[in-house]
């Protein structure tokens, strides 16, 4: 058996988001179809390092299939991008060790958030940022920001995912979280060893609830204390997030985290 | 009559170009709309630095209307952007001297284009810039970039415009035309004195086909000496040419150029 690990990037803008589901466009859905006439394959079972959801982009997903047969991984490339639609392009195709797990190997992350803070929205960002309308104190912002780095139980900040993930460990590790000057607005940088469902975004509608002035500083130590979702901000929206990248530390790695 | 000047920035994806045409998305089209509406008119000119083709996407594209009565900058900008889809925004609204015309008074103008040159197009720079496929030598790029520099007669470099706009002088200023490079690629910058209809596009097309070596660079003096739109290249696509400023050095400013 052979593993391939597949380098993708997509503009989720059209996309229901990775995951296939029933009568929607999804990046999975758009790939498997491409390898199922590429192999000729009745099958194939094609997993990421994460699901994003609906609007969420990526620079860097991960993905990994297995196949009976050893594959020439440029021909493979070239034959997926051709097939694609232009907003999904496999940038590397590679063979990892047959036991290779996109997901359960992860070892970090990293997603960058894109907040647009000028009055008008730059109609070539508008698809690929948060256009914020109050205003943002960035100093703030970034005091807020740094308040997330580190080791913390990230309950308040995670949704339910739909399928019964069971009780998965709510520790985890921000390693960074950068708030770094574009023209017109800011990228928050996010770089840890793992993030919970929609963690991303509920930590960054938490900031910017902060940086806004819509609520005090000293409740993000009390949002986290309470480990409950409810207490933390609302979800920013899909569309400026990014997952750039994937890290996979072990070579062979841990069976889980 | 007072005379109001916009700066308006628009993704041309979506769009035949600025000029109204019957039947078709124009951004001339939408901002009229949006300015009978707000202003209650039943006829308003608007006229741009120049039009821009299908596809061609503009930062900083400059146009006017004449009104009766005096307007609030502020608010006729805020409702301009409230009702236009959000792949247009006026990004500053001036009034302007009674006579200012954006066309007549253009003294310069900005133009960008942008070439994606690694094998696997970023599917966020799909729809802005063209995909080159063959090898480029950046440094015949950039040496035959500086051929076009200067005053030169450039109908060798222009189209006929549809409508029969008669003999226009030909000869123009290229101030500068620099390769500036970005990931995965590179951008031409244009600055001139004034641009012939599909001037830039079919420059650039020139300079692909002598950078990829399908034409010898000495090529370029001989299609400047036969005036003849025949003997360049094919015009590069539409989505990677961006219009960024114009200039207008007189207040006020000659009748014609």
């Amino acid at each position: 058996m052979h593993t391939y690990k597949l380098t993708i990037s997509y503009d989720g803008t059209r996309y229901s988001g990775w995951q296939v589901q029933p009568n929607a466009n999804t990046v999975q859905a758009e790939i498997v179809k491409a390898l199922k006439i590429f192999l000729k394959a009745e099958k194939i079972v094609l997993i990421a390092s994460g699901r994003t959801d609906a609007g969420v982009h990526a620079a860097g997903q991960i993905a990994h299939f297995r196949f009976e047969q050893p594959l020439d991984s440029n021909r493979l490339q070239l034959a997926l991008n051709g097939m694609l639609p232009r907003d999904i392009r496999i940038k590397k195709v590679e063979e990892a060790s047959a036991d290779f797990h996109s997901q359960y190997h992860a070892s970090g992350k990293e997603y960058h958030y894109h907040l647009y803070l000028d009055r008008v929205i730059d109609p070539f960002k508008r698809l690929y940022c948060w256009h914020v309308h109050q205003h943002v104190d960035l100093t703030l912002l970034k005091q807020a920001a740094q308040c997330f780095v580190g080791k913390h139980d990230f309950t308040s900040f995670a949704n339910e995912a739909d399928e019964g993930s069971a009780s998965r460990d709510p520790v985890r590790t921000l390693y960074r979280l950068d708030v770094v000057p574009f023209e017109g607005g800011v990228r928050l940088e996010f770089e840890g060893d793992g993030f919970l469902y929609k963690m991303v975004r509920n930590i960054v509608g938490t900031l910017v609830e902060v940086a806004a002035r819509k609520r005090p500083l000293t409740d993000i130590a009390k949002i986290f204390e309470a480990k409950d979702r409810r207490q933390a901000g609302l979800a920013a929206p899909p569309q400026g997030l990014f997952l750039m990248r994937v890290d996979y530390e072990l070579q062979d790695g841990k069976d889980d985290k």
